[in-house]
């Protein structure tokens, strides 16, 4: 009976108390970014320090509730347990309790494992869902502009490289340190770090600038027209759900 | 009569008095919003004190007027006081009222009040009526990407500080620190106050551009597409009115 | 009989000399444009402004024959004269007979007037007479956004310059320096001259980047998509003439 | 026999060993791309010269073979040496031979050269026949939006050079110095090593941003969109061979 209850309520989401829970959970996780975010500041004091652990251990032991909870009442145990979202949820917990025994400020490494539970929001926050959907929607596209977007910067390194290395061999020392310029310049960037003085160099920047601005910019289009897409069919699913879904 | 008359000029703009009334306030909105702009000069004259001073004492002689003219002629009193375009034209105008007692230019948040008056734009401003269109059509897309955009913001910060903390502890010293960065690269402006020097990071920067550029694009992008739809509508609308609006 | 044959010549394109002729007069405008910014570089050398004094001199009077000629052959003398490329044929050849009195090296301000000469270019220029079709076809918009935009960045100016007053008041000195700020952000230029440095005014130029980045764009994508639209309908129009033009 | 089947080999790329052969050749111009990187960098030891050496020599070598394979496969000789792909493929090599008789690494801009190789990665990927495809597909726009944008740049660099040379007489020392501005401005790239500081200036920048910002991202936006357009061909085609080919 309280089982089948526990089931509903981190299983589903269209009930209330399923509501509630996936809330309480992003907010957890939004919590924990956000005490991972404050434990970087530099000067903190220890008070502080000691706050933000006890944020820690709460977290963890309600995320560790929520990780028995979901084995518990999965019908096939061994399936959650490696399952995508198995792995993260115990990924999300494991390391504090292995740092409990050393002494965890020490151990910064450990802290970036806390990071991983920005992927168990995936599981509740729709919009990072369709960062997925769009992703994996558009990967084979995104593969060739991405060696489309390489070609064109291998290109633009070379020739700055050319034009400017006699001028600037601190700041265009080598094909490689020409690259962080060709990706400075084509996303617009333009930091102000390292730029062309040569005036081959800046009718060279000029050129590739006109034809690699649009390529570059490709495969951000690609992401953000695909994040749309995936908006727009979420919002249809939606209003067919919305008729079924108010019943709940 | 002369309310009946009084009523068509301020509630109606498509009068001759109407158009010339409407044209008249947006003028003295203009003239106001300037008037603040040039009273934040540094080193500003007695006497130019003094006319900004007299320019404003004007404006809110004649916005008071507009209030209480429009308070009359409305039918419902109550409703008009307490409608969104009813508190913005009070809140224009009150704020002088109470500074006039003590000295107004010692209190130097008041002024900022004096920019409510903006909003009083928006009722006579076509331009301005669809940004508030615009806004209201896209609100629950843009809180998705919002959330998308802070996200990919946030791993981002996460990522550079990692690499980039121990170069440049003043620059990334913390992930809110890193943060400004992300905004500023991410958004191309690239004021170059901050940026990586280390090789990870600046790989790092690379990859994070080419999946985050069109990302944070997004929002904006929504918000350009629903202002254009927005003058769309408009025209179309316009375009019927004309029929039969030549006859006024 | 002459007279036919140079109306030909100057008023049509399609005949073998008034293409030509289309090209050379082209030809004389660019060479007149380079050594207009040739005689800016310093430090040229008295031969050098010699030489560039006889191309204006050739350009000038081979521009005052067309001119003549232009003159000659239409039929209604003063509408000639008084059309749009009559004055500016007439504009961009005056100042050098009037300059010749005096010094025409002195009378700085006369140079900029051979600039007219640019506009000459888009009776002959397919691709600069798109830019005023472009132009025209969306200057309602235009205006529209123009003062959508103008009040954004009032609104970024006005904001940024209560955030950072206090810790740059050289920089953001008044809402009209903050403006410059507001150019240079919203545009994602980011010359990095003026950036905030307070953490509410880096917060403020997050919001303000998330909605203004699109707003500001509009225009500039208005202009870009409206003269792709005059070149696809040039593109129509060359086909539909190609199959009579072949002819001629 | 054997000639058949290394015909099939280097000419076919739906066999196991064609596939495999071209694979291992695009390998190749890779390895001989990064090696090229890799020989710019400064303070390269001796032992690292001599490796990168023997991978230039055994890359010209496998080279050297795949092109006299390809010709002995050739069924017209002479065609094969004089097309296209028969050029590049013999520039790639020939190189190297010549040099190797006085000493390669003083002949520095004999490096260059084998940068053609890029041009052979064309045969092999399909992301960068796209580029081609799409360069192909839109020349003649091209042609058109490059006269505008050099159009606009010189309005641009001729306007900030009479607001700013009195006051930066070495960053905006003549029309030419002002055009370098000119192109950091309008691409968004802003590195910050030339702004304006009159007022003037400003408000010049900002009129035209706004009107030249979409302008000359349009060549780059039709190179996207063109680059886009191609990949989607290819996808089509691909999908109706994909029924004949799986039985290859």
């Amino acid at each position: 009976m309280i089982l089948a209850k526990i089931k509903r309520t981190v299983e589903e989401s269209d009930t209330r108390a399923g509501r509630i829970f996936d809330l309480f959970i992003q907010f957890l996780i939004v919590l924990s970014l956000v005490s991972f975010s404050v434990e970087t500041l530099p000067d903190l004091s220890d008070s502080s320090r000691d706050i933000l652990y006890i944020i820690e251990a709460i977290t963890v032991a309600i995320f560790t509730a929520e990780y028995f909870s979901r084995l518990i009442v999965a019908e096939k145990k061994l399936k959650f347990i490696f399952s995508f979202y198995g792995i993260i949820d115990l990924a999300a917990i494991l390391p504090f309790y292995i740092a409990s025994g050393v002494d965890l400020r020490a151990v910064r490494i450990f802290r970036l494992f806390r990071l991983i539970r920005v992927l168990k929001m995936f599981r509740y926050s729709k919009a990072l869902q369709k960062f997925r959907v769009a992703f994996s929607s558009i990967r084979d596209e995104l593969v060739l502009f991405l060696v489309a977007t390489v070609f064109l910067l291998f290109i633009a390194a070379v020739g700055i490289y050319y034009f400017e290395k006699n001028v600037q061999p601190d700041e265009f020392g080598s094909v490689f340190h020409s690259l962080w310029w060709a990706v400075a310049t084509l996303t617009t960037v333009g930091y102000g770090d390292v730029f062309p003085i040569t005036v081959g160099g800046k009718i060279f920047t000029f050129v590739i600038l006109l034809i690699g601005l649009g390529v570059i910019a490709v495969p951000a289009g690609l992401m953000a027209s695909a994040l749309t897409q995936a908006v727009d069919d979420e919002d249809e699913k939606a209003d067919d759900s919305d008729d079924t879904g108010s019943g709940g």
